[in-house]
């Protein structure tokens, strides 16, 4: 608990098999407009689309409709629904996907009724918001980011070539997020364990910096346990409620952000990701896993006692005759082969880089300075051909 | 994760050692008159009492006071502070204390405007709360409780010899608490450890139920672990920050409550404190702990696992050779061993009770049946017997 913090989350959750049912009171706060953001067809054909119109019909809703957001969603895309928000005074944002359709809802509730350049303005130099935010709620159908409780959202400017990530103040998070597991289970397994590795990554990313023996440390070591446990149930049977409620809940609470309050974080996995993502599109957990492995075996001995612990307490290394490099080694092949066993693909190869994007990706990657070693741009160029 | 939950929690958290800056911005919200309430002398000795009355004159704003709230806030103390409420059109309760003073304050928060006994309609019959509710915010100088973040409120009828605990809905929460862990160093190591032994049970009051996977008893074995390691920091050094401020916060978040969200949960051992409580007005955490080593003690072969895991996870107690049923007992063997390390007292006779308490106690005590075993009120006479 190194640093003081100010902390708070007006995010209900409605979780479990019968959350929906909180829909039709929390869409009766608000006004009669609603605009319903979503991404292809899944949500059509699990039949969510059709229950969501039919509770809004009920309660005499104007719906009007922004879909077609991707994966990794675009500033133009916000514009887009900025525009819907504006000309048809949307009273709140009704978020139905994962996290790039909420990430896409959050950016167009501060965007829309911006004045000036928004991208330049939130994104590019994070200025503080202070024009009107259009509410937003959410329905989860995938799981990994946490935006469904959080502040948070990344954004692609595809001309330039960057894909952003900011977390927005407080009244940025969706005012109510509902979370039924059983939603999840039409996701395919390539996109479940890329989320699993991105909820995983928020953890790590969160412990390992500092020398603090911060609670959160202990908090983070026992939701990764309980991650690694669910997430192999999950890989056998994609339908087991217990597995896929508990990873889903863990995502929630790993980038709330209550379990890394008050110490050192470091996050330059996610910087270089963000790039990584804005050249090759690929699934943002499995780009996260593709980097983390060399980064974590480049950077380990600048917190080595960190690295230690994390091989004993959450993959359960044992000392024995070991030396700390050893142990602290050992762990992270324990994640490797976690990764392998779970299908999530480390190589950048095979998320659809090319040699020659490594250089542009290094070059445009944001450094932090949180972690265990301030990366020079020679240093994550290197980290990136290890893991091609 | 077998229940489903809606979890929502508005209280502002400001945390550190410069918390009360937030003061100001926070009592700006609020119209002109605050009832300040506290305990004894305690925050006039720290400065406390003077800094707050200075940011409260320079906001013009007008402070009653309801003093003298004592360890086991009383039903009489709470219509005494409803009183002043309704006279002087409050607008704000700001309690400034531990649990007590918070319980206190949230009670008449409820009460004030309560048409008929609130005491009947809010505690013996738990009827939902529909006038009325006063704001309350909060500055904590002793932890333990997690008052500061909940809706829970602890209160004790002296009449009819009855301590009852409600968690009233989320908008009775303190809307902001203000946690400077250099608050706590006044309090006395009695106090101190007595509210370690109080977060703890919190803690295995959620945890030992139930025979899910719920990531919730993995943050909970977390959460214990760091409790553990932090208790024997401060017991050597009271003034030890960081230990302090790990303390202060597991606290909150043990009570949240987001650690047992979805999960089966006891609460007997606090039933049976609440008695105890109100027939001997001892610290509230030392009476758990007296009654939670023979509680365990007999409970543990219906829950035989969780013990044992109980016993691997957070006290690190080996397999070897052990039969399950000796691996649970040592693990309740060193919870004993740290009770003592720590100072607690657990033994009922030097908490205040008489023999002929007990049978009186185990006759008024809630039984629940969340745990491992429903006790009838004859088992509940030998815990008490021998915790005496």
């Amino acid at each position: 608990m190194n640093f003081d913090f100010t902390y708070e989350n007006p995010t209900t959750i409605h979780f479990g098999k019968n959350a929906m049912n909180n829909l039709e009171i929390e869409l009766s706060k608000y006004g009669d407009n609603i605009l319903l953001a979503y991404g292809r067809n899944s949500i059509k054909k699990i039949g969510l689309y059709d229950q969501i119109i039919t509770i809004c019909k009920k309660l005499n809703k104007n719906v009007y409709e922004l879909s077609g957001i991707m994966p990794n969603p675009t500033y133009e895309k916000v514009q887009e629904g900025s525009k819907l928000v504006v000309e048809n005074k949307v009273d709140l944002i009704l978020a139905v996907g994962g996290g790039s359709v909420i990430d896409c809802a959050k950016a167009i509730s501060v965007s829309a009724y911006c004045e000036g350049d928004a991208w330049t303005k939130y994104w590019l130099q994070f200025e503080p918001v202070n024009n009107k935010i259009v509410p937003v709620g959410s329905v989860l159908t995938m799981v990994g980011t946490g935006s469904e409780m959080n502040g948070g959202s990344v954004i692609t400017n595809e001309q330039m070539k960057l894909k952003i990530g900011r977390v927005y103040p407080f009244n940025v998070n969706p005012k109510f997020s509902i979370l039924n597991p059983e939603y999840t289970y039409s996701v395919s397994k390539y996109q479940m364990v890329s989320g699993i590795f991105d909820m995983m990554s928020h953890l790590m990313e969160a412990y390992f910096a500092g020398n603090d023996d911060s609670v959160s440390n202990y908090i983070i070591e026992g939701i990764l346990r309980s991650v690694i446990v669910n997430a192999r149930k999950a890989v056998e049977n994609q339908e087991d409620y217990e597995a896929r409620s508990n990873l889903m809940w863990s995502a929630s609470l790993a980038m709330n952000p209550i379990v890394g309050l008050s110490k050192a974080q470091d996050w330059e996995v996610h910087m270089i990701e963000h790039q990584l993502g804005a050249y090759t599109d690929c699934a943002h957990g499995m780009g996260l896993a593709a980097i983390s492995l060399p980064y974590y075996r480049y950077i380990y001995k600048y917190g080595l006692d960190k690295f230690v612990r994390f091989a004993k307490v959450v993959w359960g290394i044992e000392e024995k005759d070991k030396t700390k490099e050893e142990i602290a080694l050992a762990g992270i092949d324990e994640l490797e082969r976690f990764t392998k066993e779970c299908g999530i693909i480390t190589s950048l190869k095979d998320l659809g880089a090319t040699q020659e994007m490594l250089p542009l990706i290094a070059e445009s990657t944001i450094v932090l300075n949180g972690g265990y070693k301030e990366l020079t741009k020679e240093e994550i160029l290197n980290i990136l051909k290890e893991a091609y």
